[in-house]
């Protein structure tokens, strides 16, 4: 956390100084707004605490509810969604609230005695460590909580407005339309209100009013199977009452996740296959017989249920839609609406996954409306959205109609040991690690993998241990990476750095403003052994308004844990591009200099092509997005007799 | 962290709910109170976090300043008081907003060229990895901010009155008077007010008006030598500026320290010695002057100050008060009136003690105040507040004398290794963990010290990894002991429990209320081998209005780290017991019953001796403090169908 840049911080350094829009920002929803976000859920919010961080540009986020959600369906916090949590800069916060999911049994009938059930297999939830972060449990409404709190200490200072349900939008075609969709919303107070806007995303939900208005049809599978969930406290004597379970009786299947606090857990109870005539009446399935269902299931463990905070019955349906944005094939121009999360995908909850994916795809959208709003990038960018997303969601529906089919089986229809194989050789795909986008104007080749195998073009960058120089502390290199719409460029030094030296002089000579591009080296030899004061001033920008240098680009390896080796980084040294969404751009050798303007000026138009006079240009680490104003406590510079105290204080003593 | 077993909490559970006296707390200050904290720094704001656990107690603090400390003095934190940050619930989100001190290097003047510093040794900061917390810097207001909002957040939601100056007290010597101690204060209209307390803390500071209306003197050392200290923002290029320094040059010295946030440092330069007669000239010494004095000392680096938040010069002294309360040597009464922190003890700034120490008096004190106000303790138990005290704050001003000295030492005078090493070699005294209260009511004798040396009785109790059973989460031990003024007793198993379960029968026998107790067992084999369904119920007490089973006081060694090898714990199993302070009381065989009620019965009246009949006990594991009333989106125990939501909800997909 870096603070105190622009003058003395001392209240809360999570919250960041007001600027731009978020300095006027008004209370009522305004006629026009840059970004209009219809649904307050997990992707509305991913995307208002990452456009929070644009305070060039106006964003709204229209919420149906009166306020803030108090129960959320989803409950699955994926590593990769901590990761992300991280980059928002509260990880530490929810993983202190949250369960942590370390391992799952399965049970299953006693073949001696198949009224019985018996625990058949244990198994680790992340043995071979695919993420330095815990797989939670906890409930969506604090997610949300941690989301809006990010939005609304950003730049931005975006909150949600409350109250407003999206009624219909159209689209003008007309090119020279600055807000060229029209939104209409009806307020608590039944009035109806019009706001244009130059881009609107809908999150909302499985019954998307913003995909319906685009015509766009959700398509796969039909309701095929019913699933009570039962959010409950009891007394039992099952004694796995606190690990997630996975259990297969004669009498049916149950999905046990033991829940944040201690005590709460959450069953999906197997309901058997819906009939299509059905026409919803399991629905209609009362808590009383899921509750009596799970105690068959269980047998010879008994559940007393004492509080039942929710209960519901769903049927899984696996859909999708054909695309996530409002430009039909064939259509030139570039993308105005789009639609994220369940609005365009459903599945079921088992897995753990939708609240997870449906962050990714704001993560994925939000730097990119932001680039092309502040002007940094063209518009075709926002093409790439639907273009990555839609192919991870179907993949992800693919997922889990198997997992989902495997839970359904009857005991006798597989043996115990496979659903617990399929889990535990899947394990990357629900921690959310498998998403690896195809090569476009954002993800690079895979021409020169070799020189950092570790770190996969189009996957996540999986962060490693490393030591900041300047201060000798031990660091997680991505874990510095914010979600600050930056691009981070990381060069791996060879030994000696005469590559890398040669490398950081020709970066010095081309305009890589730190507002954009977050440069940080690794220096492949122990800490003590670099002298800071030789390292290239490409690594050591000047930041805020008084110039200070930035020590903290500036990393060694750590010899107990060395990032070449974990990440089979080659020793000649290389340069992995990082995308402001934390996946892997490209990576090129030191010496592959046109690669690499080639390849970033796909999507940035100004910065790339541009020269800088020389010398050392004083520049706001933080990008244009965190302008250099004075917060409460923060002094302007200003000459140095000015700035101090005018008497010293009492001695302590 | 619990929660949700009062209801569902669907807000941050780190706001416990309202009870007692934080239910109807006036905003104005009542004329009487049982406890008045006089004074809202580290050791004000520590009580009143933890006397908030206990809404019986009316507790109220007043503060002279109008509202929170804007910039503070200190800065140092001691991985210790990281421990007790972790106890009241805020570590994770200090630890991410401090600055990490994992090194100290040591400049002196060059032998070939002594005109020009140069690095003459790198240490580590905690190489024996003294506490798995880290050792901080960060500003004691941010500290302070953290404190107050876990007194605003516990159950007697207690919050400063600003803006109250304390002018004197009298204490009655009627023994039925209850509340004895009347406390005069004016307010910010000027207006004087009386209020009536039972006990009243002065934690003051150093000019403390409690400690003068209680007749104590501060003796000890003169002011010797004189420092200026320099909070700044600079470009420079000494390459140690983000890692703490000791230099000593042949123009004097500078112990430099980095500050949180990335740019701010810290430096204390080297005024040299003042003279009795020098009236406080010395701190008349500009700031204009200081920066030339550390230009001078880091030649041949430079340091262009750009902004100086805060600047003040001191001159070290080294006081301490003959005791903590206002019970004269042989007078029989218990103390109602006690002096905390900077109070009782000053010292030099340079070892970064003060706040934390100060901390620790809170922390040892506030317990004690709880215990005897809600009745379970004799009041003789508060003269241990001063005989402990006292006698740490003696040991940690004859420590910081002889650090100062060394630092104030010419070169030439020492060679640069001795400093260094002093520092290296005592790690553990500024880490705050050499603190050993001598044998007393609650410090038992070392008599069974053999069976678990690694817990040296008077000691901190040194938490270790462990793996939860339940849910077969690692964890560490101490972590789970929350600042909740409850005793710990962790019963280590022998190798299949025999005696363990004999000791656990015996217990439940006895009255061991889970609101004074928290019992919890560790066995010696993995997770998987314990069938916590043939744990003893002693571990599984019921929680709460629903009479839930509490999981979470079962935990197994972890066989990657042992805590019986790391802890030297004899594998014939034994009992250590804990005091609310985290101090370790006692160490027992798991066959000594007499002698674990026996002791416990010096400071506990009415729980140690009465007995409960058969049978499982609800009892609200959060202690008499949280009492189960419901919070905000809780319920009320009802009939089951009561509870239940009528309506299954739409499905999802």
């Amino acid at each position: 956390m870096q603070f105190h840049h622009h003058g003395y911080v001392t209240t809360d350094p999570r919250v960041q100084p007001a600027a731009g829009t978020g300095r006027s920002r008004p209370a009522e929803l305004p006629g026009e707004t840059d970004v209009l976000i219809v649904g307050a859920g997990p992707a509305g919010m991913v995307l208002a605490a990452q456009l929070s961080q644009y305070p060039e540009v106006t964003t709204r986020l229209i919420e149906r509810r009166p306020g803030r959600l108090e129960v959320g369906q989803a409950d699955g916090i994926q590593a990769r969604s901590v990761e992300t949590f991280q980059a928002f800069g509260f990880a530490e916060r929810l993983i202190a609230e949250a369960f942590h999911l370390t391992a799952m049994n399965f049970w299953a009938s006693d073949p001696g005695d198949p009224e019985r059930i018996v625990r058949t297999q244990r198994t680790e939830d992340d043995p071979d460590g695919i993420s330095e972060f815990p797989h939670l449990i906890i409930n969506e409404a604090r997610v949300l909580d941690y989301f809006a709190e990010a939005a609304a200490n950003g730049p931005a200072r975006i909150t949600p407005d409350y109250g407003y349900e999206f009624t219909g939008l159209t689209v003008a075609e007309a090119a020279d339309d600055p807000y060229p969709v029209t939104v209409t919303v009806t307020g608590a107070r039944d009035d109806e209100k019009t706001i244009k806007a130059r881009y609107v995303v809908g999150c909302d939900g499985a019954h998307s009013r913003v995909r319906d208005a685009l015509g766009l049809k959700m398509t796969g599978t039909q309701a095929l199977h019913a699933w009570a969930v039962l959010d409950a406290l009891a007394v039992t004597d099952f004694p796995d009452i606190r690990t997630k379970c996975a259990i297969q009786s004669r009498h049916g299947s149950i999905l046990h996740i033991p829940r944040e606090g201690g005590y709460l857990f959450r069953m999906y109870i197997d309901l058997g296959e819906t009939d299509a005539a059905d026409n919803g009446a399991v629905r209609e399935t009362t808590v009383e017989t899921a509750i009596a269902k799970a105690n068959q299931i269980l047998h010879p463990y008994s559940l007393d249920v004492r509080d039942v905070p929710r209960y519901t019955v769903y049927e899984v349906g696996h859909r999708l839609t054909e695309r996530f944005d409002d430009v039909p094939p064939g259509t030139g121009r570039t993308p105005r609406v789009f639609i994220a999360g369940d609005a365009c995908h459903t599945h079921s909850a088992k897995a753990g996954q939708g609240m997870n994916v449906s962050m990714q795809d704001a993560f994925n959208l939000g730097w990119k409306l932001g680039q092309v709003l502040t002007g940094v990038s063209p518009e075709t960018l926002l093409k790439t959205y639907s273009a990555e997303r839609q192919d991870v969601a179907a993949r992800l529906i693919a997922f889990d109609r198997e997992w989902s089919d495997l839970m359904a089986k009857k005991p006798g229809e597989l043996p115990p040991e496979e659903l617990a194989d399929f889990y535990t050789k899947t394990a990357e795909f629900p921690a959310g690690f498998l998403t690896e986008y195809p090569p476009s104007m954002i993800t690079g080749g895979t021409a020169h993998q070799d020189l950092a195998k570790g770190f996969p073009v189009g996957k996540r960058f999986k962060s490693a241990p490393v030591v900041r120089v300047c201060d000798a502390t031990p660091a997680h290199l991505g874990h510095h990476a914010r979600a600050d719409g930056r691009w981070r460029i990381y060069a791996f030094a060879d030994a000696g750095a005469a590559e890398l030296n040669a490398w950081a002089e020709w970066m010095r000579d081309g305009a890589w403003p730190d507002s954009l591009f977050d440069i940080k080296v690794i220096y492949p030899e122990p800490h003590e052994q670099i002298d800071i004061s030789r390292t290239d001033r490409l690594f050591l920008p000047r930041t805020g308004p008084f110039g200070l240098i930035d020590y903290e680009k500036v990393y060694a390896a750590d010899p107990a844990s060395d990032i070449f080796t974990l990440r089979s980084v080659d020793r000649r040294g290389c340069v992995v591009v990082v995308r402001p969404d934390q996946y892997v751009a490209c990576v090129l050798p030191l010496t592959a200099r046109a690669e690499l303007t080639d390849f970033l000026a796909q999507s940035l138009e100004a910065p790339v092509a541009a020269k800088t006079d020389a010398g050392e240009a004083v520049e706001d680490h933080r990008g244009p997005r965190q302008l250099p104003e004075p917060r409460d406590g923060a002094r302007e510079p200003a000459a140095l007799s000015d700035l101090l105290p005018q008497t010293a204080e009492h001695p302590r003593g």
